[in-house]
């Protein structure tokens, strides 16, 4: 009878464990949304769509970014308080975490996924870490002048050929670091570039870096095929107009998107989007929208665009289609819509709508909405298939 | 005693399954390999690099093509023989096969994900399935001319807003199929588009379909964003040059490709690839490479130009450099390179050499050999990746 018994109740746990092995989770359609005010972060599936579960204890979220494995098993989430936390999106746990500085604003993967580097306000610099393990590989302390300071450094991306790229902000620097070895990653830094570079982006085939100016106006740009002809400046009218202009929040450069021969780039201060030409980098046409807009995001098929609002328009989402640059939608999602994120094929888009505490999905198509899913205070949203990705 | 003996064997078992539980795959780095001559597929893993495991009972895969689910645990390949199968990534074993057809040509699946087209020589058409159950959703024969003749389906693709596009060799035909009710799909014909397409391309943006031609010479073009417009004829010169030249393989539109402005094409018949500016259409350069170029295939970040070569000149493989269309590398991986796929931030490449057996993997930065895995009679090499791309 004993033996039944316990015949019987390991075969119950036995099913349970198989039960557990039979049913797999791939990784092709998850994501992350950080719930900043909580320190958490939601994996989630974005099938279904659902939360499939949260993950806790991850620090200062606020302006909070992630990269993933090449695998897509594990996001990358680089907190404000210099966190970086390993999150396991199949065992919903932190796999590895440390505090590898005290003020961080961002960091990149390496093209083959090894390497995190990760740019620090405090302590200025920049560092480079065993994507498996987490161990240093190298620190790159950001020193400028005669006098051994250190600048922040903002605006990392990664590049193709182990490479990664930043910007110095109190240096006027922009550098390109060759982390082929990356316990002894080779840095050549352009300086001069123009003043405060306040943040950075790629283009999508890695070849153009682009860092923004808060100093003064314009683009610092560096072509990486011919980085021997050093940086240029491009948009010479980008900027603030007035230095008196209120600017309810410097947009992101991540904010810009690429749609065929257009860049649409969110104006400063002003209720506009702009359309310049791919091409002379020329600005085509400035186009009226409900407010100062932050992300102007492309769906992944580049017809139409995407436009959420600084405070106080921050409840409102516009689209743009790109045929004839026409406004096709004003969507009123909720308050404060902070971010949006596009499945990889683009026919659904997910809005962070933080004080609501909640997300909505919409189908891009109809823009009906498909799905509310509640979050806390949510404010970023990530999808697996940003480990493809080149300059993320 | 033989509580304790039931007890340690249950645990062990326990402990082998909960083992299986704990140590969960991945899918973002996965693979799969046609082993076109024994029917089978090899499942691999892109960051070791290694094979995982062998399926088998595939039926005929010469001209296979692979599309993955959208959360990409599972390929689905499309055989000749009209088979369609459907792997499981995870559980490295069929999870449903159909054949569907008699002989067939390819597939592609949906933009959410859901459906599975299949474009079928014979008999001629296009039928529908769900792509969880592979139950049939739709039978779409390519009917043409007074007599209810069937036409042969080619260049089947998705393209975004739940919609495949076709191409009806017989028939001289292109369609524009709305599958968002995929019960009752709606097919928009365009006719005399010229003479037998034979092939056709989605550009990645989603927004322009080409169909080359095998009766005459040029292109049939169709822009998704205005299809009112008709299909037009571009590329005027390409083609054959001359009926009695000897082609040793036509090359697929699939072996196109965008690099920045340009499309590179391989010139059919010639020892060459064509460089074509994008903005006009015109014929921009003309590159001399070691053979016959069959797949000219661009590097995820759009620098280089890989180009392998129909037979006599199989056994080569030459790398372009984007910049100056100049030839940087020319490399003998062995017999008979039939295909080239490159890792998702294009780190690596890798070649099918079919008659040695083998597949090859390069990195695509110092052109070194990484590694070499065995396979049997290897003709075709797919990532997960492809799970989040339009038009493939």
């Amino acid at each position: 009878m004993i033996n039944i018994k316990l015949y019987f109740l390991a075969a119950v746990f036995c099913l349970t464990a198989c039960n557990q092995a039979t049913t797999p989770r791939p990784t092709g359609d998850l994501g992350v949304i950080i719930e900043r005010e909580t320190g958490s972060v939601q994996i989630v599936n974005t099938t279904k769509p659902a939360m499939l579960s949260r993950v806790e204890g991850l620090g200062d979220l606020s302006h909070a970014s992630v990269v993933f494995s090449r695998d897509q098993r594990y996001a990358y989430v680089f907190g404000r308080d210099g966190g970086l936390s390993k999150i396991d999106l199949l065992q919903d746990e932190i796999a590895k975490r440390i505090v590898q500085a005290g003020n961080s604003i961002g960091g990149a993967i390496s093209q083959d996924g090894k390497i995190i580097a990760v740019s620090n306000y405090t302590p200025g610099g920049v560092k480079l870490f065993d994507a498996e393990t987490l161990a240093p590989l190298a620190d790159i302390p950001a020193v400028y002048g005669d006098d051994g300071k250190l600048s922040k450094v903002v605006g990392l991306v990664d590049a193709p050929g182990q490479r990664f790229v930043c910007s110095l902000f109190d240096a006027d620097q922009i550098w390109l670091i060759d982390a082929k070895n990356p316990r002894q990653p080779q840095v050549q830094a352009f300086k001069n570039i123009g003043k405060q570079p306040y943040d950075g982006l790629l283009t999508p085939d890695g070849r153009f870096y682009a860092a923004g100016l808060f100093g003064e106006k314009g683009l610092a740009l560096l072509d990486l095929w011919q980085p021997e002809l050093g940086v240029i400046r491009i948009l010479a009218d980008y900027g603030k107009d007035d230095a008196q202009l209120p600017v309810y929040k410097m947009p992101h450069l991540e904010g810009w998107t690429v749609a065929g021969d257009w860049l649409l780039v969110p104006a400063i201060g002003q209720h506009e989007v702009l359309v310049v030409d791919r091409k002379n980098g020329q600005l085509a046409k400035r186009i009226a929208v409900a407010g100062q807009p932050v992300f102007v995001s492309a769906r992944p098929d580049g017809r139409h665009i995407w436009v959420n609002f600084a405070f106080p328009d921050n409840q409102i989402v516009q689209v743009i289609d790109v045929k004839d640059f026409s406004l096709v939608k004003t969507l009123q999602p909720g308050k404060a819509v902070l971010h949006m994120e596009f499945s990889p094929r683009g026919e659904a888009v997910w809005l962070a709508v933080r004080d609501d505490d909640r997300v909505l999905v919409y189908d891009t198509a109809t823009f009906s909405e498909i799905a509310r899913l509640p979050a806390q205070k949510p404010s970023g949203i990530f999808f697996t298939d940003r480990a493809n990705r080149i300059g993320w």
